[in-house]
């Protein structure tokens, strides 16, 4: 039998979500559920698998197939697809199996033209919305089918409103209307060459294209990219006869959640406009009214639409955001869906949900999006300072949170200066082409639009604050300046906003930490009841290692080294040590370290007490410490210039006369000389790791000694079990990590027996390089354990290195050749065969190993899933991402991920 | 049972060399077939191992052991060890699996000390000879044992034989000598704080350990580098009754090859030295006298010695290198082995051993040294200008083959000069110390030292010229000069040298190509009878191509595109293609660079004609090809400036003055920036290979086309059956590859569509990241053949670039991490299992998948048994190396070499 492309509602089901798209199969549920639905049918995510596999063409097959279906329709409605007296209008709207919301294409009233305008005008005796429908569907199918640009047809409508002298679009007579398609239709031909179609079949088949070329529309692989949506999905499509929420005022569009997707509360939360099609609400040009308005209005739709959202949250079990339209004072329900929700909202949700029986513990911890979880951690405004702030301006709390950060009106600069500094986008409204820009920002301010906005729709879904409507505001980006309420703020000066109140301030205020009681405690207690994974964190200070302590980090997963080093007040004994010429030089820099060294890690000891700590030896290329300009270089020469006090007196002794500057000279020649012998083609692949201690193996010595003393002396003090995890960074061989790992055995030996002491230590690798990878069960005879240091092993296995790349990724996105960025989400089909692979020869070597992952991936929900089953003990990651390492790893638990798909 | 360590000679065979050593097996060998082998017993390679193992320590059981043979000796001999009256001497020498010539350490004379020797002197009548052996002892053991410095003892000589007015050592006399080892004494304990040992069990116990040890010293490290040999065999230790050659002037020892080791003619070869132990012959102290001079002065022994080596070269099937001590008449053998022989001389013994019936064809060929294989193909002298040339001097022709290059007086300065052009290596004599100086020249030429010298032994190994012995010539290394026969020469100048003839030219004399006839055509074709692997060449140009057709190659298997980008003709156009702002400027570059391409690609298929030829698209990092002084950003600039006429058009259209001054400015201004902004972090990891074309797929359009254009062009010209194949490289995601293929079929189709023809042509990848070889399945159905590019997948593997690894690559050789450079010989374990990973993967996706190898790993013989073993079809490696690379791969196939071992 041939493949079934193509479905209608009723032969669908809410099940059905792979094949038909989110918005299909709920469609399809909520037929089959007897809801007042517009029918119509899916076309199928394989149909637009199918159309890119086949060069962007559908078959002829297929097309018959789809108008079959409009036949079925026709059936149904009673009404004729491209008939002049009883024309079957329809939408035509992406639907892919997650949820994107505003990514991909809605083409509304297709199968209007000229002559079908009129007829309909004419017969429903209301030609306004008649003209107001056809100029919609010009504007809509030039847009998105042709890619005509939107802002021509806008500022004929703003010309027209002008002309008129009138403000809202609503305003405008039923001529004005016709006038405008009539404009519209010359603009699409100026620009196309040719006639606006008047076909409704080759009008159909252009639309559904054009949904199907929308899935690789840049802002939709920008969005698959942030939420891990494969770009092999494709989208359905779903062809739907039109119901009018623009018939007059008896007519309306709206959407609501069955909960507040902003708090989590328990009450219907949404937005309507009367005589408006479904996009006016979303696009923020009119500012809807709330749902408790509709109560008022029209009472018994209220009522009905109560009832529905109702039965539909108990149905699915979870928070709906639904969209409607009234037509002449009937319901239509025309979407519902898990509704998107602020992480905060989410726990709530998860909690009450759990609570009111509808949910048991695992499914609950299910429900919370750990990508985006880190956001309740993120900060809140100082009570004090906020007390002082006087705000300048209110909007809408569209995304809870505080912001703050230096100005910037595009996209482009929010994600160029956000490399330097925290920005706050402000924009007159955001679009999908600006998201990006939202991405990078710590918070988004909007002059227009509502809660359902683009904006704040985007800003909720990822943790980011923002306010949205915030009328006061008067942007010129052309000056790069904007006005609010009468203050001029030039791009680069900071403002601060609370997204939870709608509050905008001049300046920066300062942000304190959230709360983390209430549901928060409770979800994570229950992660922690579930999960097998542990979760360290990676902390280089004493003040990390208690933040992550107190999100809950049940060690240190890492501590480098090197960063303690970058201090001023040590970077110049660091610089020492590698311009060192012999090991006597080395040894006398590093005998100035040591102290340092010893107390960074007691300190750490002192936070963490029992609880394993892993200490790294040094790791990035030396040549990262030096200076570089001559300036810097000079004045190391002149510290070091006592190391040389002997040579000099060597030549005066042979009376040779030495001024200070010649000898100053001579010195800084000779110091820069050795800086650009330490000149790396590719740091990355040089110098560094266990390398370092290979050839100057004083290095480890002294690392150990500060190990090991700290650990013995936090010992004696606190009387905690302390027992360091050492770890040897970079390794490729197993003779190589046996000779380091002899060095620091032996440092670390001779010290506990010289202080009589029952010290106990481990000694371990970082699996970072694919050679260790590969030969991990020779390299397991000589570690107690194992860290994946996927930031690496990401680079060596792709061959790329992460500086170097940005400068090729975006090609790769955009050509979907890469759909993820391997550096955030692990790769689970190269990186991850090499993880896979060192778990399992690690164990076959040594069943007890240890095993976890250091590497960002540690903190990056995605990935850990993959630990979990390859087996991993543990993950480790940045302290703010503890609770969403501990949420995802029992997320994990529950699903039982195996690590294998893609 | 308890292992056993320790073997009498009458105890092993020849078969047992991994257990005995080389030197240990055939004295047992000797033993058995009857020789006049003075008795002893060979401490096994297993107990230098275990030594190693248990800490540098000779545990009690095996020293107990070792005394009990000791004992046994002392019932073989008569003679006691220790003992006053009738003591056992003996000698104490390495003897690994592999020969190691001069790399290790041997001490004569163990158990003497001063009491002895008086006694000896005294028993003997011949005080002379006891208080030379005392002394040499002396020398030898503090030298081995205790590293005291050769040189005190070597001054203290000098200081006698001045004080005596005498030139030779054989001058001195017993009570000279008797004094010398007084001083020698005396320096032993000045050096070491403690008397020279006087117990001979301590003393055979030190000599034992010192041998041990010597396994891991540098030049031994070194050593096996470069012969493969691999660190875990250890080495055996030969503990024999002493004979002594320095007993007066009926008593001599000397070396003789059965053929002659530099041409492999047939007829006794060798040297001795009467009154004169062992090390005076090699040591090139003394100039020794030729072998058949002995038939003079000692008929009957050299009979004798003639009816032995005659023996032994049927026993073992194969040129014999023998070692032989006359003591008062009498002759006795010290050892044989397969004697080492210039490449010339390894291929007529192994036609001529064919011819003579000793050896079967598989057999002969697995006799030649492939790794010194190339050398048959170093340049000979051309001969018009050899006869114009008229040497200065003459020397020993001590390796032969033709050298010139820049004078250096250092094996230090020789390495670090050959870094830049050509050098010659010009010592007093060479001593192990010098070997890497020896490796990097292409000449070696001393003052002292014959036929069998550190020097000539070591060139002819290696397949470098030597000139040994040329007594003419005066070297002042302080003044790094040298003056021969009168004329100066300073370091840095150039010189020549002929190793088959021995002249000693000044300047610089062309060479020629060698004769590639006679033995070398039959061992070419007996190996192209036995090989299954192909052998192609990787060429860039027409002339490169023709020199490997030449040298049997079947096709070329790299070609890189690159290179011909370098010329100065052709840089500005590369440059220009890099630096555009736009796709417009880049293909405006472009078609600069077509006719070009176009043109070598043609003079490429001309030389090859039906034979494969594999294109490698553009690889390197762009930037490499740009210009980095502000000279050069200048010219670039001014060069590109009519792309910018219109703009600057645009200014003065506006009334804007802009001169040419300002106007050039602004464009080099401009042009840095970019430059700079092409800068990467890691180049080897950044913007290159298939990257490019994914960013700008103009680069691959063109490159196609002249890759298309030009097989067409030269298909309709010679009829030849052309069938280009392209190669892309860098891949590490099947999608990219996809990515980049379709761009090339695209443009190749058009092109073939377009001239009507119905060329074939093919597209594969190079398999270098190490993500590409791990899913080398999904990779191979895009592509239909993988060439593995193994210095890229070895630098990714390891995680180190080649050019950043010399900074820390020495300290891995010395401690005994890797044992071997992974850029030379390709890592099995690491690197090796990826590339058989991936033909696994490969041949499962697609079971007809062509395989080659084309890094420099394809002209490395044992990298060929490798790939032979992993199932590949074809290596690919310079010109230089396809008679290499045939004879390896005819090796491989007679060994069967599966290519897992390691």
């Amino acid at each position: 039998m041939d493949k079934k492309y193509v479905y209608l509602f009723s032969e669908g089901n809410g099940d059905m979500k792979p094949l038909l798209g989110g918005k299909g199969a709920n469609l399809a549920e909520m037929t089959n559920l007897g809801m007042p639905v517009p029918q119509g049918f899916t076309i199928t995510t394989e149909a637009c698998t199918k159309y890119w596999d086949d060069g962007e063409r559908i078959l002829p097959e297929i097309c018959d197939e789809i108008f079959g279906y409009i036949t079925a329709l026709e059936g149904l409605t009673g009404k004729k697809f491209g008939d002049t007296d009883n024309p079957l209008l329809v939408s035509v709207r992406s639907g892919a199996r997650a949820s994107m919301p505003g990514m991909m294409d809605t083409i509304l009233n297709l199968g209007l033209n000229e002559e079908v305008t009129e007829s309909i005008a004419r017969r429903s005796g209301n030609p306004r919305w008649a003209w107001d429908c056809f100029r919609r569907f010009i504007q809509m199918y030039s847009d998105v089918v042709c890619e005509v640009s939107k802002k021509a047809f806008e500022s004929k409508i703003d010309d027209m409103k002008r002309l008129r002298g009138v403000r809202d679009d609503t305003e405008l007579s039923s001529d004005d209307l016709r006038e405008l398609a009539a404009q519209f239709m010359d603009e699409f031909k100026a620009s196309q060459n040719t006639d606006f179609p008047v076909d409704a079949r080759s009008q159909l088949l252009g639309a559904i294209k054009a949904v199907f070329k929308s899935w690789n529309n840049e802002r939709a692989i920008v969005y698959r990219r942030e939420n891990n949506i494969p770009g092999s999905w494709g989208t359905a499509v779903n062809v739907q006869e039109m119901v009018f929420g623009n018939m007059g005022d008896d007519s309306g569009t709206g959407v609501a959640f069955t909960r507040d997707p902003a708090t989590g509360e328990r009450k219907l939360f949404g937005e309507f406009l009367m005589n408006a099609q479904g996009e006016d609400v979303v696009a923020g040009i009119r500012t809807p009214q709330s749902i408790d308005r509709l109560a008022k209005i029209m009472p018994d739709v209220y009522a009905q639409f109560v009832s529905i959202s109702d039965k539909l949250e108990r149905h699915y079990r979870n928070m709906q955001d639904m969209e409607f339209t009234i037509e002449k004072g009937k319901l239509y329900m025309l979407q519902t869906r898990d509704g998107k929700r602020t992480p905060n909202a989410a726990l709530k949700v998860a909690v009450d949900l759990y609570n009111e029986k509808m949910r048991t513990r695992d499914e609950a911890l299910t429900l919370i999006d750990a990508n985006s979880f880190d956001a309740v951690l993120h900060p809140v405004f100082e009570e004090d300072a906020l007390k002082a702030a006087v705000p300048v301006a209110r909007g809408l709390n569209a995304s809870p949170g505080a912001g703050c950060g230096a100005v910037c009106f595009t996209a482009e600069d929010a994600v160029e200066r956000s490399a330097r500094e925290p920005v706050l986008l402000v924009r007159l409204e955001t679009s999908p082409e600006d998201l990006a820009g939202m991405y990078a920002a710590q918070g988004i301010l909007t002059a227009r639009g509502g809660a359902s906005s683009h904006a704040a729709v985007v800003a909720r879904g990822a943790g980011i604050c923002c306010v949205s409507g915030c009328g006061d505001l008067i942007i010129d980006e052309a000056d790069r300046s904007l006005n609010i309420a009468g203050h001029i703020v030039r791009e680069g000066e900071y403002m601060s906003i609370n997204g939870t109140t709608g509050n905008v301030y001049l300046g920066k205020i300062p942000t304190a930490d959230p709360d983390l009681t209430g549901d928060f405690s409770t979800v994570m207690r229950w992660a922690d009841e579930v999960r097998r994974l542990k979760v360290r964190a990676n902390a280089d200070t004493s003040r990390d290692a208690a933040k992550a302590l107190e999100l809950g980090a049940e060690g240190i997963g890492l501590t480098r080294t090197e960063h303690m080093f970058f201090a001023d007040d040590r970077i110049p004994a660091i610089r020492e040590m590698i311009v060192s010429n012999s090991a006597e030089q080395r040894r006398a820099a590093l005998d100035k370290l040591l102290p340092l060294q010893r107390g960074d890690f007691a300190d750490i000891y002192r936070v963490m007490l029992d609880r394993p700590v892993t200490i790294r030896l040094l790791d990035p290329p030396l040549h990262e410490f030096l200076p570089h300009t001559d300036k810097d270089i000079r004045a190391l020469a002149a510290d070091m210039s006592p190391l040389y006090d002997g040579l000099r007196g060597t030549l005066t002794g042979k009376g040779l006369r030495v001024s200070d500057e010649v000898w100053q000279n001579l010195l800084f020649e000779d110091l820069k000389s050795t800086v650009r012998g330490l000149h790396e083609t590719n740091p990355m692949m040089g110098h560094r790791g266990c390398r370092l201690p290979v050839t100057y193996p004083e290095i480890a010595q002294m690392q150990t000694r500060a190990i090991i003393e700290a650990a013995i002396d936090v010992r004696e003090e606190t009387g905690a079990d302390i027992a360091p995890e050492i770890m040897i960074p970079l390794v490729c061989e197993a003779k190589e990590l046996r000779f380091v790992k002899d060095i620091v055995t032996g440092t670390a030996d001779a010290i506990i027996a010289e202080r009589g002491v029952g010290l106990r230590y481990h000694v371990g690798t970082m699996i970072e390089i694919p050679r260790a990878a590969l030969l991990a069960d020779e390299i397991a005879i000589q570690a107690e354990f194992f860290s994946f240091g996927t930031n690496d092993l990401t680079q060596m296995t792709f061959g790329f290195s992460r500086d170097d790349a940005v400068k090729f990724l975006p090609a790769y996105y955009s050509n979907n050749i890469f759909e993820s960025d391997p550096f955030q989400r692990l790769d689970r089909s190269g990186v991850g065969k090499l993880v896979k692979m060192a778990a399992e020869l690690g164990k076959s070597a040594r069943p007890d190993i240890k095993l976890g992952i250091c590497g960002e991936h540690g903190g990056d929900p995605s990935s850990i899933e993959f630990c979990h089953g390859a087996g991993l003990d543990y993950v480790s990651c940045s302290p703010y991402r503890v609770p969403t390492a501990r949420l995802a790893a029992a997320q994990a638990a529950i699903r039982g991920g195996s690590g294998s798909g893609k």
